[in-house]
């Protein structure tokens, strides 16, 4: 069986860390699209692809064309009048069938992943999620997938909904946890390294299963004199409040789980 | 120098640790108490120590005498008659002189690291923290302590009550929004270890300085079609009303940060 050949439209952190990783998987990388020339040869020169800097100049002798363009830049494809045969894009947002308006055959090839320029990335880690409209589009999807890692999943749009505010709690809250720690260390000239032992084994816990089996401190104790004490410690804002709410709902849970 | 010889008061988790990790370092471990015989036998045995279980038997050979027991245990010694010639304990909340009742010298030895029976623990990943009533017993404990990691610290009792309030965010809060996170994934048959590769480069950033500089998210973004895309998607309980005050929270910040 022929490898499909590829174009990349984005030069972005996405577009190209996804050319050189499959560029090394073994596939032929046909175009890199930029809207900077510039920027498009930069990463074509290393993939051994031809810069591209006008979508209607793309050709069509590519098996699939990977969309790794910012959300709006998809959506306003629709009207371009550009046809492909096998488009997919690399948004955890957008609907899989996003490029259906261009293309025979669509879908979605998202990796779970931030990247960022200039770091390597090892996709061996990532979990890349595939839709398609067809069966044969998934199985394409699929084998791609697994040639850069084997946590390959198919969940549908409104999953990935929930997956995405899931990711919202369990990266952008639990961060700003991390924020408010960091803030109480600096403003009491608490070196902020001592609390790393704690927050990766906690972080460790976590990921073995429920991180509810594995809480702990004064709200899932009930230590309601730590409470009152952490309480008064914290001035009148909204650092008190998130104390208050989330201790609430630790104490809740428990109730609920007791009774 | 000759080594201080030890005595450890209490075989729960983090006295049988102690025990271990300052044997392996070379010193003599004297005596075990436990309240149960047993129990002083089978961390004795490990540390080639005397297993004792009435407080009222611990001779008077040892340079130190730790306590490894709860706060309230500690607490109650003060009117036990009991004199040693230099104790400290191993509690995070109680003040550095809770043994001054019954010490010459006193202090504390304070290891920030949740410790788990039968599980294994590199004491030189972990901070430990010394007080101590005077300049001497301080360089003694620093010196045990350096023997184990290269992490001392030496943080006064109001730093701690600040350190153990941050480790209240840090861990127990941030645990708790990976709880409902893991909620959201199960209940929508999302496979929990797809969001592991973020969460640990979450972590990983917040690590290398201020987390606040890595905030990413649709708070931070000032994304409000995607915020309202969320809410809607929580029930009206406490999941969503944490949602909207951490958004409420990172809004904030950045506003404050920008004006």
């Amino acid at each position: 069986v022929k490898k499909p050949e590829i174009s990349i439209i984005g030069s972005g952190n996405v577009g190209s860390h996804l050319a050189n990783a499959l560029f090394y998987a073994g596939f032929t990388i046909h175009e890199i699209y930029s809207r900077s020339l510039s920027h498009a040869k930069s990463v074509a020169i290393a993939v051994q692809a031809r810069p591209v800097n006008d979508l209607t100049q793309l050709d069509d002798q590519s098996d699939l064309y990977i969309f790794a363009i910012p959300d709006d830049a998809i959506k306003k494809l629709a009207n371009s009048g550009l046809k492909f045969s096998c488009a997919v894009h690399t948004s955890g947002i957008l609907p899989y069938d996003a490029l259906r308006p261009v293309a025979d055959q669509f879908g979605s090839f998202y990796p779970l992943q931030t990247f960022r320029k200039g770091e390597k990335v090892n996709f061996r880690d990532i979990y890349i999620n595939v839709q398609a409209g067809n069966k044969s589009t998934l199985q394409l999807l699929k084998e791609l997938a697994l040639t850069l890692t084997d946590k390959v999943a198919s969940l549908d749009d409104t999953q990935k909904s929930w997956l995405h505010l899931a990711a919202v709690f369990a990266n952008n809250f639990s961060n700003q946890m991390l924020a408010i720690a960091y803030d109480l260390c600096s403003g009491h000239e608490i070196p902020w390294p001592m609390l790393e032992p704690l927050i990766r084994q906690t972080l460790d816990n976590a990921m073995k299963g429920n991180p509810d089996i594995y809480q702990t401190g004064p709200a899932v104790r009930g230590d309601l004199s730590t409470i009152q004490k952490h309480l008064a410690m914290l001035p009148g804002g909204k650092q008190q409040e998130i104390y208050r709410l989330l201790t609430d709902y630790i104490m809740q849970k428990r109730q609920n789980h007791k009774g």
